[in-house]
């Protein structure tokens, strides 16, 4: 019942505050014997770390991954594999004027009101630092699905307004491009937009897609565990996820049965669609095509300016822009939406 | 593990096939002591049996609920509450010709994938005809909502691509209309738009948007068990749907920090937000606004007019239009939108 | 949350009442593409029914089950399997006497406390006609693990204070007998006991050894979830049971350890156990020998006779024996015995 | 599906080996706002280590607990509560004998069956070590407990074949002691039997005696999770167990209904049952009375002589004695039993 684990037969199991001293999880039901290669999973921790350099915030953690149990001399055992990572920047002292008032659009108003106490050092366990655990689960994760040749891969399609674009990748179409990363991006609008909201204290959202490769047909579950609830589930548990879209998605809508249906093709004795506005699932299993989806994520709510909110007694109060903070999470964002993708088609590969 | 259970407090299992003896429900969890009335819950199976009557399909099945446990003079007794609607308008010789064939954009090529076996009569358990169930349980978790004064209602947004007006209906503004049901389509065009489709043969998709009203701040899980985590998932798991949103959603990508922050005023001693771009739920958890979300529907896939598509065989074929079908789902599905979300709400309000 | 599902992979859902107008369930999970002979399901409610017929309780239902999804052309789909048994021998009236009376030892007065509202027809939901789902249930794993040799048998080895001798059943021993049921009870000292009880309204309980072959090693999971952990819990979960003990049980207390560790030998290249005091499981996790468990039953609460006990408002009275019972619950309780066992070695053959 | 979790409401998720980094768990639903005593935590951990001196193993870690997550101030927040314990005193060359040899009554051959890998340091996954993290588990539950009147303690009831008298210990009376513990065995005879075992390189088992007071009428469910079927399952997962009883247990089985059943009785105002056969729980539902249970274990089957056994190639081969082990594992055993008792208790609580 309680709501800190993820998965029915691969597991993941977080905790951990943001200024406490770790964050970790713990990955149980994942499959004996593999090769455990522990420098891809901290190179996954590093990408969520790294983000857009010029204008993501100056927390320099090293976020090095410790691991505490289930492997053994370099593969996995089939017991529950433990992990953490420190937190070592610690500095409460910047967090000392929140105690007492709510951060508009965050969730210390919310989480008082549900337990009757917080932890107000970097939002406690409401932190996005928590997303750590999900890229870490989420690495094992993909180590998994490489074994079954499949890769999953997310990239900003939409940045503030500005749509990216990526050479093949119109929505609906078998075309979608895989294995495309932001690295930087290069539109000059877009750098002169985010230099402008640095220079204002302020944050923009925007959209991330993402395709996973490789899964053949009949994965899924037909009534309440489609894949695409699944999916749905994990992308809106992540933290500033406002919105989730697969296939044709929320363009669909306006389309034709006759336009959107995608027809049976026998190409070379293998059972293909012609087209895939479908996204890969039918009926809530995949269809061996390959699974695409959009997830929106709003604007960051920490500003680095003034804000009109109430303390915790109620009373009107100006919130000062203070802290760390990123103009635009969706760099970061970019393993955190693999994770949770990747540990979602593990656990339907270990329920089949 | 099986995905034919929803919830974790109250649990809604679900059985049936469009086509066997019934479809039916257990659901566990229910509190003990509530007054039933089972007139109500039927009149919800009769709100989605309904539909836009001219151009909805013409199976005219009662749907008449039986109740086989956990009411006792006329209260819940806490033990599980089972029902079942039994399936009376069979007509299995409508779908001989099914067997053999994959219908494009439909479940039976990944079922037949997934299990190696398949039940062709009207989709089997992928028939939206497990709607049923879902409307039946929700039926019930609405009772219990009622008790604590919370409302959740849906409307029709968005019918192939015509917005439909609501007065009142700015989508992040908390003016959100509640209470509002499509009863009937006004607007010529779209009256003009849907006779055009039936006499082709073809269909359409459009979008429901839902309100929940009366939830008290407090409610919902921080981390994977999100509040609008679970609201994706539910409606993700409901047939034809392509997307979920709730609050600002794909539009609050696009926004600024400082435009998207729902500042925290003081309204008579009450903290309360200002707008409400957060949907009523920040870090997962309620906040005490109206929660709304948006649900993608893409078009019906049952066509009347002749599709390209292969045999079980993989040999080309030409599936013929025939039988039952809806020129739009949307009428039908408000009902079912409700239920799944009346579902997740009283899920967590037990949880709590 | 809710405790009327059992099962992880293989799930049986449960609900119905006594005088309510079904019994039934919901098994998910179970794999597609079996065989069901129904049949066989039909000869283990029978054998539930039946008992020893000259003790046994006059009602006479006809227990029949009705299918009402999962199963088409004679095969499992992979969709859930919901079935009931209608309650047809209702004779509420039976039970007006105990609307306002706790009866000793049984739920009424502990339900009461839990709900604030109860059934008192028969026990309501906490009749032992539950148990017609659970070998209804069972049965359907026993058409499972008959796939896959494994067979499940129950026998009475203790009545009364009577130990019931079964050529070669020595508890830790490996020539366990399988096969054997009791199909009368033949020492005349045991029948004239019983007829005592009966005369007396009295009631009686005992012991029921239960043996599962054909279980290959690497069954099971080593921490929480040990195979005799959830053995346990099946058992624990029947009406009237007061205790579990495998192997050696609490003999194997006061032995010791060189005597009680079975050695591993080598018979003809497969590595098998020289004694079998492990009961065919180490670490939770079966090692290819028989598994094998005592359950104790404590003698059945309903009496021919009067009792002091109290009425709901708290005061003293005297219970009247009147309505059905059984001298010995035993006989019927073998298949349910069985059917739990087997749902325990289904679920975790595949989760396996 | 992974059976590395315990608990429906409070979740209590283990992972470690004996001989890796740490052993550690991860508590999720742990009531907030509580006042967390650490050194009542650290002390259970205490009396989990010490056990009898004389006889207990050499091994001395510290088993000092560190908390990672989920209090601040002092205080339960309700985020998860992640704890773990290092391992210090590894000494892996004490194992390289056992790379290559099934140990009799282990979980090598079992484990290495199921997974086809194994970390034989020391039983790996399947040490006893593993406990710790019951213990500490356990220990928040009995702070959550305490502010509930609630006290679970338990007592050695027999050792090898002594019983060992406690005045007032009937099984079935209402009298049974609370707050004894075992501090040392004060009988000549069992100080000689023990310290021959001791010599002789040979073990024993024991029976420990289980009992919770304070707990009100209505705790339970009333059909599959029935509180005995849980604690069943608690105590059947505890390495070495052999069997559970509760209340009269399989002495009840030769008892009479006319004996056995627990007369209601009015005192002064509460109703109460005459005596306690029923152990407190009817229906699967506490009715206010003392819950009571026995637990049987098994001798240890680590013995300090030569025993005959196979190599993993399937070779015979003889276990020399060597590295740590216990005569009787039994006053160790007490602080795990009291653990998982406590979870139950507290799960079911935060359920209701």
């Amino acid at each position: 019942m309680p709501g800190n684990s993820f998965g029915k037969a691969l597991v993941l199991t977080s905790y951990g505050e943001s200024h406490g001293a770790a964050v970790g999880g713990v990955l149980d039901g994942f499959p004996a014997n593999l090769i455990i290669d522990l420098s891809f999973i901290q190179s996954e921790l590093d990408r969520r770390r790294s983000g857009l350099e010029f204008f993501a915030s100056p927390r320099l953690e090293e976020d090095k991954i410790e691991i505490l149990s289930g492997i053994y001399n370099g593969k996995s055992t089939g017991a529950p594999i433990a992990f953490l990572i420190h937190n070592h920047d610690q500095k409460p002292a910047d967090y000392d004027h929140l105690t007492t008032v709510y951060r508009p659009s965050h969730a210390d108003f919310t989480w008082q009101q549900k337990y009757g106490i917080r932890d107000p050092r970097g939002g406690g366990r409401s932190s996005a630092r928590e997303t750590l655990v999900r890229v870490a689960g989420g690495a094992f994760a993909k180590l998994f699905l490489q074994t079954n040749n499949i890769q999953v891969n997310a990239r900003i399609s939409q940045l503030g307004g500005f749509q990216i674009q990526n050479p093949g990748f119109p929505v609906g179409d078998k075309a979608f491009a895989t294995g495309y990363r932001v690295s930087g991006i290069e539109d000059p609008a877009i750098i002169v937009f985010l230099e402008h909201l640095k220079s204002d204290g302020d944050t923009t959202g925007g959209v991330i897609a993402c395709s996973i490769t490789g899964v053949t047909a009949g994965l899924g579950e037909p009534v309440f565990d489609k894949l695409q609830a699944d999916l749905a589930k994990a992308m809106l548990s992540i933290n500033s996820v406002k919105g989730f879209e697969y296939g044709s998605g929320f363009e669909g809508a306006a389309m034709k049965g006759s336009e959107h249906n995608d027809p049976f093709v026998n190409e070379g004795g293998v059972i293909k669609t012609h087209t895939n506005y479908s996204g890969g699932i039918q009926g809530g299993i995949s269809n061996g095509e390959e699974i695409y989806f959009n997830v929106a994520f709003k604007p960051v709510s920490t500003l680095m300016r003034d804000q009109e909110t109430v303390t915790t007694a109620g009373e009107k109060t100006t919130l000062k822009g203070k802290g760390r903070h990123d103009v635009c999470v969706l760099p970061r964002a970019l393993p955190i939406v693999e994770a949770m993708a990747a540990l979602v088609i593990a656990d339907h590969l270990i329920r089949k």
